[in-house]
């Protein structure tokens, strides 16, 4: 199969181009910039707004996965507009640009953790009222509802994912995006973590590479849905801690701060649907994947520093 | 009360204001030109994306109606891009201006008529997923819940009213928005109207001064939440040329063209919870609002042609 894997440079766009290749599909990826990994990729460089180029790397392809995200949550609270400008106009140019092309399958990255809001059962499914609290959030419920009306109006295949918290090699550690990544990056340099909440707030945590095979999986099934896509256990932030001094043997110093408002008490995503639509079932514990984590960034930090 | 009425020249916007006039509230409206009409507001003149201007006309303000859209179906789905960038944008600007200048009350407009997408059910009550298909439904979507993180992280106490498919004097006519109006128009030179599909599709039609009664009730009531606001009752567009050609004794020709994909096949609101909450009722029969309707176009059509 041919898959555009648009922000295959990332952090699950790389794993998902790297497993796709290892089951011997073509994959170009669409980056704004060349890797810092090696793969057997074919690279389109541009802009995700820039359309003449994205219209480019579209032809030719039976299946897009669409894993850019240029915010995180903190980044969307403090500018809502720029997330709506940058991810939610520029899915709906691509949805536009694929009809023009003729690519008709589309694999969304969604997001589990920000698009139910505080979730009313756990675990949650995906009949769930969608009542985010965080405008990162809305604006995944707005690329979700946009994409329902291209599949109506002009008949796009799509698999939207909603997956909990993916942790694992080459998720950035700056302190913004996954708690995992922060922790061990600060264990590393013995600083404190800073905790929003008093700890007690519960994820699902998924493992990248987890991750990459259902969503890889999902390429060669087919099909169109929404899907959940977590491990189905919760742990809280005091239970990650514990786990990453077990794994790291580095003692983890925590510095709480008050709870943020765009932040969920709990989620807990029940994903059922995803492992009998692909037949896929996340694999690795928490425990292990920490352990890979902690070893790629002791690997990348000897490496960049 | 000190009421701001966001797009109070418009169709609605215009009733509502004249409404909460007569009933002796403060009424300020923000608009882009002066009124043809008259009426004892004060005037702010200004684009919904000057947002210094939009600001200065906040202060003060205990409610704001927001009952601004630069868009209607047919627009949207030939440019969502703007529709995002006019409406969305616009209001998540309003909001953080709301914030900022203290303002704690919004009363939006949203659509009944298109962000359930086809009802699975009728009639359609608020709780049921909402599952746009037209581009301008997945903007209404977005607002709402862009409204929702307002709620959540700095408390903005929002009313959201989902209409049905608004008539009366001072709507549109030139054959983009509403049926109603665009039939009467047509009639009254004699031409025929282009109806999408075979005449089936049905619609549930609320008087515009019915309306502006239930959202200048909430105005006083207070309250949040999100509500329906129809009549109840679903009539076929073959029903609605029926009731014009009999209130009009004018010939309605129609010319009966494929159906669009952006139009839902029927939708009819249950609108019990905005009864009960703000002691409403809808009490203009649709053939005295017809009346009205054409009463008000043939002198509208002799003073301005």
């Amino acid at each position: 199969m041919k898959v555009l894997v648009i922000g295959g440079y990332g952090f699950i766009g790389s794993h998902v181009s790297e497993e796709l290749i290892r089951r011997g599909h073509y994959v170009r990826v669409y980056a704004r910039r060349p890797p810092l990994f090696k793969t057997s990729a074919e690279w389109f460089f541009g802009d995700f707004h820039d359309s003449a180029k994205l219209a480019e790397s579209l032809v030719g392809i039976d299946v897009v996965v669409h894993s850019l995200s240029s915010t995180v949550p903190a980044t969307s609270a403090s500018d809502p507009v720029s997330d709506i400008q940058k991810n939610l106009v520029g899915t709906v140019v691509l949805l536009q640009l694929m009809k023009e092309v003729g690519v008709g399958r589309l694999i969304y990255l969604s997001s589990g953790g920000t698009v139910y809001g505080n979730p009313l059962v756990s675990p949650v499914v995906e009949s769930h009222p969608l009542n985010p609290i965080s405008s990162y959030g809305a604006v995944k419920v707005a690329i979700e509802k946009f994409i329902g009306v291209s599949q109506h109006s002009w008949g796009v295949v799509p698999i939207i994912f909603r997956p909990s918290n993916p942790y694992g090699e080459r998720q950035g550690h700056g302190g913004v995006q996954g708690l995992i990544s922060t922790i061990l990056s600060n264990a590393l340099r013995a600083e404190p973590t800073c905790i929003y909440g008093d700890g007690s707030s519960v994820r699902d945590y998924i493992y990248v590479k987890d991750l990459a095979v259902l969503i890889a999986n999902s390429v060669e099934v087919g099909g169109e849905g929404i899907y959940n896509a977590g491990s189905g256990r919760g742990f809280s932030v005091g239970e990650i801690i514990s786990v990453i001094k077990k794994v790291t043997g580095l003692p983890v110093p925590a510095k709480y701060l008050p709870a943020r408002d765009f932040d969920v008490k709990e989620v807990v995503l029940e994903s059922g649907s995803a492992m009998s639509a692909f037949g896929w079932r996340p694999t690795t514990s928490l425990e292990h994947g920490v352990k890979c984590h902690f070893e790629w960034l002791k690997r990348f930090k000897s490496d960049a520093f």
